[in-house]
């Protein structure tokens, strides 16, 4: 499961053959969601029309630049396992979107993020002020959109997780530059700033659905599980990616002084010479390509890109098995698909 | 009426008798409400406590600063003027608090404000990406308090008015060193960031105190007319107040290009020489003390601070008329007390 890609042009890695299925997955899941991505991508550009056209703009900057539409899409299809046929769903579906770009407007201005999947980050075309203010707006209009259902259980959800989701960023902020962050206070972030929207994706999602307490149990698990390998991996390709492919600097992490698994695995694991080398990479104002290139190499032969896929897995195998309360279905296959998907991914 | 505060020492303007009724109401209200304010303070601090201390001691900053408690209060006392006799509502009150104290925090951001309340402004001490996220959280966490009433009634009403703050906040920024902002757009950025928090807290208090549709109505009614004349005053006192008593800087709007109404006004009434002069004063990078008191002449000698108070007293009245829907009682005294104090107040 390594990826990180030092394959010699010409020979075949094991990973190769394990993209070449990841294809497959991936056409599978398509086939299955198409539909559905065209009933969010509509129902997001009905969302975003407002009297401020400046928030139009924006909005459909952050939202319009090639995002996977993964929290809605699991919404969907976590109300479809439950049972629910209708096509009232896509305004549920987008409020996850939103807050997730509400998110991304906010960190970009908190990391003075420059580019984002390939583009100039938005606070390099519109400012500060106006990203933060527009975040704003975004996650106001996405509980609004909520309260809209009627359903106080959703609410609570919905307000548990963002709440959770702004807590996980204060707490990777305190651990700004901390390469000694553990392995628990590591996971305890990404739990919160990741993990509690999608699970909460899919727990409104079996609400929605009309599930009983197990199902509802069964998806949050599922949607919690799957948050947890969606980051994990994310942050192997830090370390792993391709930069065209991922959409941002490769070692964008360590540059915003983020310490993630990989890193956390490779620097627990040196002597003492190599940790203080490793302080000094990594406590600079800006790593050169050289530095971050030896980092690179030592978070690779430390075995910390596959220390974090591992764990990865685990939590694949546990979203999947969480959906074993379910019959065998359709959906449930997809969503089967997804989790193993996030493993093979390679942006 | 004007508080330019230009009399001569020893001399008794009529401002002056003025603010000594002004005393007499603020006693008269701090009468009745002051264990209410206990209770207030109480639930803050209960609801600051989170399991990451950065987040407590920045909500404790911005929110143990000197705010008057305008939104809890009126909330509270909305309740209890329809009816409500217990001591729940604290919680639902600290709400209106927390969005309030998520708006300053962001604000402070996107003003890049030094002072606040005669204090350095949270961003200069923890930065923007702390006070961004804290004020997240606060926003996230009033919401989660609100769901917690069960009442779907008040979460429409709350997320309609953060949603119209947000739009608010966002107007105010695309007209930013806009001098030749008319008043009617003017009118329209106060009604959503000021107007429509405060309506919210009035309704919800009513909502919450079991009202009908005509009396929650009427308080609706009496927050939006008493933000008006809130924000109206507050726009003067830019030009009127004294630096100490204030607690942020003199001239602070026009020193971030916020043209409110008393420069609207006097701009308008302005010859072409002189329209010129104040546009070169108004788009300079850093407006000196002399200039600051060659504008703030200009607008006490168009009439901008009186026009201003004007039409601030004329919402004053329709907030009291709007009460009218209610039998006299010791509750609505208060309200009608607040809304007269809102025109007094210095600060």
């Amino acid at each position: 499961m390594n990826e990180s890609s030092t394959s010699v042009a010409g020979s075949l890695e094991p990973s190769d053959l394990l993209f070449a299925g990841a294809e497959t997955v991936k056409e599978r899941i398509y086939a299955q969601i198409r539909p559905d991505l065209e009933r969010i991508e509509a129902e997001i550009n009905a969302q975003l029309t407002t009297s401020v056209p400046l928030i139009s703009r924006v909005g459909q900057y952050i939202l319009g630049s090639g995002g996977k539409r993964l929290r809605p899409l699991l919404m969907i299809l976590s109300a479809r396992l439950c049972g629910y046929q209708g096509n009232h769903d896509a305004a549920l579906a987008v409020v996850f979107e939103f807050v997730h770009a509400a998110t991304l407007l906010h960190d970009d201005v908190v990391d003075h993020a420059e580019v984002r999947r390939n583009q100039p980050a938005a606070n390099t075309i519109w400012g500060n002020p106006a990203v933060v203010l527009v975040g704003d707006f975004l996650y106001s209009k996405s509980i609004l959109m909520a309260v809209g259902y009627g359903d106080i259980r959703i609410l609570e959800v919905l307000s548990n997780a963002t709440t959770r989701m702004a807590e996980g960023e204060v707490l990777q902020l305190i651990h700004a530059d901390d390469l000694e962050i553990n392995e628990r206070d590591y996971l305890e972030v990404i739990s919160r700033k990741t993990a509690a929207l999608i699970s909460a994706a899919c727990h409104i999602g079996a609400i929605f659905g009309g599930a009983d307490g197990a199902r509802q149990e069964a998806l949050r698990n599922y949607g919690d599980n799957l948050g947890l390998a969606f980051q994990l991996i994310d942050d192997t390709l830090d370390y792993t990616g391709d930069i065209k492919e991922l959409g941002k600097a490769i070692g964008n992490d360590i540059q915003e002084g983020k310490a993630t698994l990989p890193l956390i695995h490779a620097f627990r694991s040196q002597d003492a010479a190599r940790k203080k080398r490793l302080r000094k990479i990594f406590s600079a104002d800006e790593i050169s390509m050289e530095d971050f290139q030896e980092v690179r190499d030592m978070v690779a032969r430390s075995g910390g890109i596959e220390y974090t896929q591992r764990l990865a897995m685990q939590h694949v195998q546990q979203a999947k098995e969480a959906l074993a309360v379910f019959p065998p279905h359709p959906t449930r296959k997809v969503l089967e698909d997804i989790a193993d998907y996030v493993i093979f991914r390679r942006v």
